[in-house]
């Protein structure tokens, strides 16, 4: 489907110049931008490359020289990354499935959905199931007992959630996401080594041999309106309540979410972060890929890790963490200084030992 | 199914209180539960939140003084965690599954299934195959040719099982769980850098562009009784052996074990936990969440590791280790704080060397 | 199928000796080697326990005297662990699955399945698939629009590939693994937080609550010939291009790849590694187990890292890493061992300080 410079610049509330009315078939970057393709060029070090490319209109920074560039039209906004959005979702081929419901479907009796659901080739629906409005239930997903999905959700191949799971509206799933898996809660008759080290930090105490008991989860998971959950990504439910995620809340690919676990709202969980259980985040937390966070653990509102962070304890509002063990960014910044200079300061020593020992010896 | 507490403290063989016929639906949390909930309340911290809920009943720790709660029954059992493990298998609600072999599912005709095995949607079992009594095989999961699967196990939607794979009684597999995909295993055709960097270590030696061949796996997986293994998790088949997990082990989710590893009895490995190809670890070995182990390397039996613990070496059996590389867990605090206290070493070594150099001068 | 020893010394390239007309069925290691198995001892080490085992021929290292191991035959390879990699592909059983097309399997009628394609039962090919001479689509695969996979390749069960994704030939996917789902990219109005915190590496200025708008992935994924991808990782697809893997590349269990990464030739990613958006990778790199590399940076070529190595920055070509944050291995090594001698740091200079104190006043 093709869009004028014109619409597209009036969809994205920004700004269109120079020949508004060429047509745009697609995006592509300034290189391999043929004549029927808006290039992306929303920073001056990308816009080098147009001259490589084909195009004639090109989305740019506030202020870019278009006619400069060799463009015959651009679009300008002033925060192109935030445009990019609006122009991803209009140009966005989607997965190309057919809609309806498919025959291969194994869908329960009792199960209601709503005008214009979608399940694919597949797909098993339980019980009780009740699934929203206009949401697309993707190839060979399984939707387990009593669980409740809201309208306009799109759930990519493979999904996976089990019972009494309840999710809010526009909720997205990547292909093979687990929500409502049991949680991983075992016990021992007696008080364990694991136990005494976590009082103790360090000692378990006299070792015993002893088998686990499995303490089932009784809870399951509870998400909000605007969720977004990752490719191979798991979410536990909880031992006696629910696992819970809050709105706006987006979680990338192959993230652990243990039993218990409560998110707040617009809170990003980058890929391979792992949540131990009953730990709780505030609003608006940005984790980096492969952040950790203990469990029973509390990290405040508007708190950020840099990449790999692992926290052992909790984390007040606000903060910005890094390393391992995670410490307030600039601090850590400052120990790996440090500890670069720590082979210079093993020198220094030893040569004041010696000096001081000079000096004590000629006193 | 409603309980009277007396029931249920028996079955617990822990000790009712009070008015022990009440009867009991399900569980809570203090401040969730209804007046048919048995609220669980195994610390005193938890009891304060009682009068925020209806419950008539808890369950409370050793000692608690249960009418001063305000509550008509008590459950007193001296190590409530343990008895929430057979509180929570009472209490269970389960996945609601219809019972039987349901018709879509594919059977290969030589795969023989004791009585009372359940057959889930879209299942796949290939040739040879053989399923113990009373096993629920979920909807949508594979077993591949030749695996067996022990009595009274229990596998969640989508778990995907190799060929030739051996597993004992009561297993339990969480959905999408991978048991038998093949090891990660390639070889060049002359000694490569990774081979020449691990014998020097840090010396590739001179850079050699080379491709990959590969090392097919010819062993399988074999699984001791009473395993239970987490959401999307992965356990490669051996190269020429078995990968092994010996009996009472639990596994959680997004864990990776490697071809060729070898794990003992009551071992559990947390959430993202990753085992190197032939490591081998002992019996009732704790790995908290995102540890690492390195391929060809030892833990003893009893090791206990803290959050993201980096084993680079063998760890001798009952050692306590935290950190990256691993270290003796109170070694490592200690380390951790002397790095806190590092800057201020920096400027005690710099003044040092000035005073010292000025008393040079003055000598 | 039985081979003599001297068809599998033939077939690798290696030298039979001895009663080179034993006949082979298949590879064990020494301990459990029956008559018919040729032991594995490839090390001296090994050799030792093939007198506990019943082999009558073994696969040796260069200049082993056989004869003195009690052995008929054997097989020498100068380098045994390549002779392996051909060894075990004339011994691999193979997962045992049917050939053809199974009827249960949902194939859109314009798909395009060249000659002897198998496609397993409950799998689900879109429009516009094409599939190259002699791959076969494992049970329960997922194939999305438009997407072509070359020939001779292999796919597990339960693999899982998205709209438009482009594979070469003798592609290997492990189960679950996950091809083409949508990039992890969010934006919010206004400046957020974290790109406040990246640029003053640790302040995130005023704080603000804001939602995100989700960027659409618009690209898909590009994968050379020889690539093999484990189960249950996932190679997300690019905003505006594809992601790309080079040719001969090999990719472990749980790796996450995000969008627009880029990953040169004959490069290898083991188990549970993490590659952040658009970061770039050379050719030969080899990253170990649980390695992260942060968004945006460059890895360049012949690069080597330990376990769990966490790259925050850039890696220039053939460098061998370690550590997080991720430095030479060398120098990382001895920031280990500084790390240890911390403490009696610590305890020099306080008696230093007293030292000096003392020779001040006596001054």
């Amino acid at each position: 489907m093709a869009y004028t410079v014109e619409q597209i610049a009036q969809a994205l509330g920004a700004t269109a110049l120079g020949a508004t009315d060429l047509e745009i078939d697609s995006v592509a970057e300034p290189t391999d931008a043929t004549d029927r393709q808006l290039a992306l060029a929303m920073k001056p070090e990308y816009a080098e490359n147009l001259s490589e490319g084909e195009a004639r209109a090109a989305m740019l920074w506030d202020g870019a020289d278009w006619q400069a560039l060799g463009l015959e039209a651009a679009i300008i906004s002033p925060r192109p990354r935030f445009a990019l959005a609006g122009l991803s979702a209009m140009m966005d081929q989607g997965q190309g499935w057919p809609q309806g419901i498919h025959p291969s479907a194994v869908i329960d009796d009792s199960a209601e959905l709503a005008p214009d659901v979608s399940v694919g080739p597949m797909v098993v629906i339980g019980a009780g199931v009740r699934i929203g409005a206009g949401t697309v239930i993707g190839p060979q997903c399984f939707i387990g007992t009593d669980t409740q999905i809201g309208p306009g959700g799109f759930l990519r191949e493979g999904v996976r959630i089990g019972a009494r799971v309840c999710i809010g509206a526009r909720f997205v799933a990547q292909p093979g996401a687990v929500i409502g898996g049991d949680g991983f809660s075992f016990v021992t008759p007696e008080v364990s080594g694991v136990e005494r080290a976590r009082q103790t930090l360090g000692e378990q105490g006299e070792v015993q041999k002893q088998s686990y008991a499995r303490i089932h989860s009784l809870g399951s998971v509870s998400i909000g309106d605007d969720v977004e959950v990752g490719a191979n990504t798991c979410i536990d439910r909880g031992t006696v309540r629910d696992t819970r995620i809050g709105n706006g809340s987006k979680i990338d690919n192959l993230v652990q979410i243990g039993h218990n676990v409560v998110i707040g709202n617009d809170t990003l969980l980058c890929g391979q972060v792992g949540i131990g259980g009953s730990a709780v985040l505030g609003n608006n937390v940005v984790l980096a890929g492969q952040t950790g966070i203990a469990d029973n653990i509390f990290v405040g509102d508007n708190v950020i890790t840099g990449g790999s962070t692992k926290a052992l304890a909790n984390i007040p509002a606000g903060r910005v963490m890094l390393g391992y063990p995670a410490m307030k960014m600039d601090s850590q910044m400052e120990v790996y200084k440090n500890l670069r200079r720590l082979k210079r300061l093993f020198t220094d020593v030893a040569a004041l030992k010696k000096t001081v020992s000079k000096i004590g010896q000629s006193d």
